[in-house]
């Protein structure tokens, strides 16, 4: 018989091309681990609340009283819920057509598309336009709606920073677009060089590839730093100079461990520049309810904004979005909730601010925990996480462990992290599903678990590890930095 | 300067060529009015609580309470939620690792997964395995990642009934492959001509495209029909035959409004054909919870399940699936709900029996009337809607109107959409937006309105209608049927 359409040996090549570590080998691995009864520690992925934190108590309220109108009538309400819960619920669902059970418009309910552009007036200090703000079922597809957009072939190349966040390798991957890497250095805490970037641009031009966009994430993922302005400056006027677009990956924003450098959104720094660059340089920047102290990552809800983005192309954005008919409405309230929350004076405000502070908090103890714990064992040395979720501790692999990787048939650190798994329950991600400079060997990990387990953890961790260098030190050195 | 990778003339071509009529141009125009004051009644989309049908309670008093797991411990919980709700929400809960916040599995939660492949076994008589089975963000996004991994290029062709639901067209466009068109018979109840097919699949291939996929959408979209158990064999044995997927769209399969033809799934007629066939034939079938008597759109749930596909093909499409981590979660336990209701027993049971039997049997009274009232209408032929969601009354234009409607630039039937939409408010989808035979026009709505403003809705439809075909009349005679 012919070969059927789902045949492993029929389908469009792009899908077996993608890769995607988050979820590969390691975590396929600790599924099966924890199906026979091991303890797994899953720190492969930033899900706050699979290691047990708590939902800000507010936000359920209002979404758990949209989902059942009905109680607004309830004369009991007032037993199980607060008054500015129920209020704002009503609030809410009178920005519907029908609750929550209804499509909205393709690109999110009119009213929070308002009040996330007023959110994004009062962040940058600029107005932004609803219509240019389009609600999506998390960051992660609005990513992939806009690199589909921009990708027409092998030819168009999209720079994406090295290490990375592989939802754009894969996405590129699968739109049949060229991944164009940019290094950033390790030495300099994950500065962004602008002279590599020209270097990598002229590579890919050499190659016949037309450099299209450029993906920055602020906070790094999963580096962790924070790009300075400086940095963000020398970016926008590369892009301005090299028509490239930008996508500036901002889910973290919450998410800050230090005081010198605080979040600064492009889209402020490039409408701080002014004219021409201002008025040229096409963005696209993304938000989401699953990271800062939310971490709402199964309620999928995010947001993305276009600045300088030809109406023409909004509306065939528009279309396309709507071929799904709508991102789902639950997840857009906890986006209305995130950029506006509780205010001083409302009822729920100290629980909420102690709530939210309370997560914050001990994500920065647990940030520096993580830093300090990675730098206290042998061969692993580790920048400060100074935002998102994650840290990546550079593993200074012996020669002997990279031999016996390939006996293994593994690459080094996809070994290492297997080891550690198999000894320990902690479930990591190798540095190579980020990418990272030939020879050089990493693992990211979230700094999510729970604070009082971390210290067990890291000494769980530095066990392991000491005890693996030790087996395959090599007097003759290790791999090189 | 050069041209930037988001303007209109650089972006990817495919993207262009997609088009989504139920959010077309009707709607567009539709929304304009809306906005100036004028009372719009919006038939474009199956959207039923947008059109004020309420969402079953005891669903909702459910996912309230995932929404809000610090109620379960509230002893006030039982004055406002009855107690098989809350028994209910801790089992959904006890599913999650981390509540509705966490990420999920990328196929969605185990232990739903679980339930759906329970319900199939249920309604098929055949087991199904939990493993094949994939949540998602509503149908339509399944559908189209399945699309995405058949279509390699413009070479490959997907069968797509016509008149068709345009996601289908959309997708294959986006995805840049072929959409090779197969006829319904609209003088035969919108039946499926077996010859039709075959010809439809010789001029493909001697145009060059291989035909690698077929889409049934079963009760049909937007025409109304249940195809016959004969209907499915033929199809069955052509895809047998041809090695060809069929993806059975069959989100409907609550929707059924008379009772000579009840939904029939593909897969329980594909096992009932016996080897070779049950073992070889493809088959990909959907279902929501958008539909039903749920109308649950804006939660987004919904799953798609495999039948014989090998299982490194199912691998990649797990990966994929990986990209955006997880389907949202609480529509996944909407989807978990819809295949376990309330139980003879259940104090939840009666009330919901009520709430579902009333929906169901107000949309078969809506059905009938709504086929009575375009069909006492002059230049209007309508099929009886046997399921679905849908009217597709044929619309005779008049030659003048058609002459009327080129002076105007506009399509026929979008020409006398349009005046419908600005005399009556009713925002229809013209039938050229599904796809119909040359020189016959549609136009499809939805049997949604609620049914006290049904008589008034086909009354203003009926005066719209014979004035428009007053206005243009010619006795030299009608467009042909």
């Amino acid at each position: 018989m012919s070969p059927k359409g789902l045949d492993y040996d029929s389908i469009n090549e792009n899908v077996k091309k993608a890769q995607y570590a988050v979820r590969g080998e390691l975590y396929l691995r600790a599924s099966e681990l924890q199906k026979e009864g091991k303890k797994i520690i899953f720190t492969n992925v930033g899900n706050p609340h699979a290691l047990g934190q708590k939902p800000l108590t507010f936000p359920r309220q209002v979404v758990a009283l949209c989902q059942a109108p009905f109680l607004l009538d309830d004369p009991n309400v007032g037993l199980v819920f607060p008054a500015d819960a129920i209020a704002r619920a009503k609030h809410y669902l009178s920005l519907t057509s029908g609750g929550l059970g209804a499509y909205s418009d393709s690109r999110g309910l009119p009213g929070i598309r308002k009040e996330v552009a007023e959110f994004i007036e009062r962040r940058d200090g600029y107005p932004s336009d609803p219509e240019l703000i389009f609600l999506t079922d998390g960051a992660s597809k609005g990513v992939m709606q806009i690199l589909s957009t921009i990708i027409r072939g092998p030819g168009d190349g999209i720079l994406v920073p090295v290490p990375q966040y592989p939802l754009y390798s894969a996405a590129i991957s699968l739109y049949g677009g060229s991944l164009v890497p940019y290094y950033l250095e390790e030495t300099e805490n994950w500065a962004l060089d602008i002279n590599n970037l020209r270097q990598s641009v002229a590579k890919a031009r050499s190659n016949g590839i037309s450099v299209r966009a450029m993906v920055i994430i602020n906070p790094g993922n999963p580096t962790g730093q924070c790009l300075s302005i400086d940095n963000l400056k020398e970016i926008l006027r590369f892009c301005y100079r090299e028509s490239i677009v930008l996508l500036g990956d901002e889910v973290y924003q919450q998410n800050i461990y230090q005081d010198e450098r605080p979040f600064i959104s492009s889209r402020k720094v490039l409408l701080d520049m002014g004219p021409p660059i201002s008025k040229e340089v096409q963005l696209v920047s993304y938000h989401t309810v699953s990271k800062g102290y939310w971490g709402e990552c199964g309620q999928r809800g995010g947001y993305f904004e276009m600045t300088n983005i030809p109406p023409e192309t909004v509306d065939e954005i528009y279309k396309v979005a709507s071929i799904s008919l709508s991102p789902n409405v639950p997840g857009q309230i906890f986006m209305g909730l995130m950029v506006n929350p509780p205010k001083p004076g409302d009822i729920s405000y100290l629980k909420f601010e102690l709530e939210s502070k309370g997560i914050l908090e001990s994500l920065r103890r647990r940030a520096r925990m993580m830093t300090d714990g990675f730098n206290s064992c042998k061969n692993v040395i580790c920048n400060f996480t100074e935002g998102a979720m994650y840290s990546f501790p550079q593993i200074k692999l012996p020669p002997k462990a990279i031999e016996a990787a390939k006996r293994a048939g593994k690459v080094p650190d996809v070994f290492y992290c297997l080891k550690l798994l198999e000894a320990t329950g902690i479930s990591t991600v190798p540095g190579s599903g980020f990418g990272q400079k030939e020879g050089v060997f990493h693992l990211r990990t979230t700094i999510l678990p729970a604070e009082e387990d971390m210290p067990g953890i890291m000494e769980s961790f530095k066990k392991f590890n000491d005890a693996f260098m030790t087996q395959y030190e090599d007097r003759g050195g290790y791999s090189r930095m």
